[in-house]
């Protein structure tokens, strides 16, 4: 296959549907977002996104300088090229996406999960440069994990392998959104740092400033913020959170001895006072023959670029 | 590379040295045992071992007959061809068993862990035919585990991967050979299901045969008896045991959305009393996209050829 010097990616979120073209360094030389919602059908959002990044397509040179396409989205199907039931987005049952991009632009068009494309976006451009296999692991409404092993991102039978938020760390443990109990998303999601710092306020009697946010709108931005201004209960939800994170990922190293843990998103801005304990954990109870061997890493992606840069990895 | 009719399988085991040579059509055709232990050196190991071995190369017509030899043993690296300080074999340390083999004989070697051994000769001869994503568990004195995902075996970064058996699955609970708690392998290895016995000897009031056996010489083999006999304590401990493993696939179905999780070792012969918890769990427990997606499957290597057939699908 020849070459091109672009290609696109499609960071597709409930609110935004974020267009960037990427050039062979990672640069994303144009950008353009337009609204996800207020379009009747899947074919109508397609043609008015498409209307939109025509013209940015044209400033690089036109379709024949396009190699493909690359969408990251929730619940997409790699396999089909569909969107699936995605609960945050407009259109209900199956979304053949991949399929309505790939007519309207006359390019090859590919689609995998957000998680699965931050995944390829930090093996292509950020901090898992050369490996061949490491987990990314994307901290934020929930707990996403895109896995590589033997240089090649896992789908699984179906499509949908890597869902390790939903893996259970507490037997009987606290209600998830997918209806389980006990799993990872509910403690070291955004919302499951929340969760902590309410419990950890009800058990201890230590003055905090969290205190003082009602907690429908408390976030895990909250907590970091207190915790680098001193706070020692918001500390505390982090190194909770860090210790929870390491010991899952000590589990996740019995299965394919990893050279890297890779973490991403808003509450991994919480930095040492996150990292620090969550390493610590790791080392401690990952079996001895695994010890000292994996990296415990944050991503290298900006944020703002990271999902349109996975995309476009993912159309390499 | 030219085919040859034969390949060599060595199953190494800390009693035994079980050499076979196995045909394209998965036949033993013929089989040698040399007492593990009672040579000074691995040299002269090797040594007597490739002299009761040469006869049996010279029956099938000779080396030049042989494609190479595959051997399995604990604690053995594919990378480096080394096994390292297996705690149940002669040789302490370090030790190129491949090497060493590949020199006397002068055929290539190549050498993994029991488990891998176990999932290749699952795949090319037995119940993982055709199949691109699945995990075989052994159980026996330990669990092991073998994973295969794209249709390739996975050994990780370091060729250590599969420990599965040493996944926390009670956090602070049972003391495990690893030095741990509450790993898989202290629940549903063969001398796990005996202590889930003598656990639930303790717990309940009712009668068992089980009771008249010391515990130092209680085996998994009693309770699969016992079980079959209709003894209700020893099923009980057989239905605890199926669902810690339906549990564990659950969430180890989170990774790589399997096919299929195929069982193997002395515990599986307890059968449906073992298998049918295990289905019933595992699909309680898995995340709902998942549902009804794995087969929960038992292996359809003959116990006596498994590792001697698995070793000779490596040196395929």
């Amino acid at each position: 296959m020849e070459n091109k010097p672009y290609v696109i990616g499609l960071d597709l979120g409930g609110t935004n549907s974020v267009f960037g073209i990427v050039d062979r360094e990672a640069r994303i030389v144009e950008r353009v977002s337009v609204p996800t919602p207020g379009h009747d059908t899947a074919e109508l959002y397609v043609k008015d996104c498409v209307s939109k990044l025509l013209p940015l397509v044209d400033r690089v040179g036109g379709l024949s300088c396009i190699q493909g396409m690359g969408i990251g989205a929730p619940n997409a199907n790699f396999y089909t090229g569909e969107i699936l039931y995605a609960p945050n987005l407009p259109w209900k049952g199956r979304v053949p996406l991949a399929k309505l991009f790939e007519t309207a632009l006359g390019v090859p068009v590919v689609m995998t999960n957000d998680a699965n494309a931050a995944a390829l976006g930090e093996m292509a451009y950020g901090a898992a440069k050369g490996m061949k296999n490491f987990i990314e692991i994307t901290l934020g409404t929930g707990v996403g994990s895109g896995i590589v092993i033997n240089g090649e991102m896992v789908y699984g039978c179906d499509g949908f392998a890597g869902e390790l938020g939903h893996t259970t760390i507490v037997p009987g443990g606290r209600e998830c959104g997918c209806g389980r109990k006990g799993c990872l998303e509910a403690y070291c999601s955004g919302p499951g740092v929340a969760r902590t710092a309410l419990e950890l306020m009800a058990e201890r009697r230590m003055d905090s400033p969290l205190r003082n946010i009602t907690p429908s709108s408390l976030m895990s931005k909250d907590v970091s913020i207190a915790a680098s201004e001193g706070d020692v209960l918001a500390q505390e939800v982090l190194r909770i959170t860090g210790r929870r994170l390491g010991e899952a990922c000590a589990n996740f190293m019995n299965f394919c001895s990893m050279e890297a843990f890779i973490f991403f998103g808003g509450p991994v801005k919480a930095g040492e006072a996150l990292m620090a304990p969550l390493r610590e954990a790791f080392e401690e109870s990952v079996l001895p023959i695994y010890k000292g061997k994996a990296k415990i890493l944050v991503s290298q992606l900006k944020d703002s670029d990271a999902a349109i840069l996975g995309a476009a990895a993912l159309a390499l």
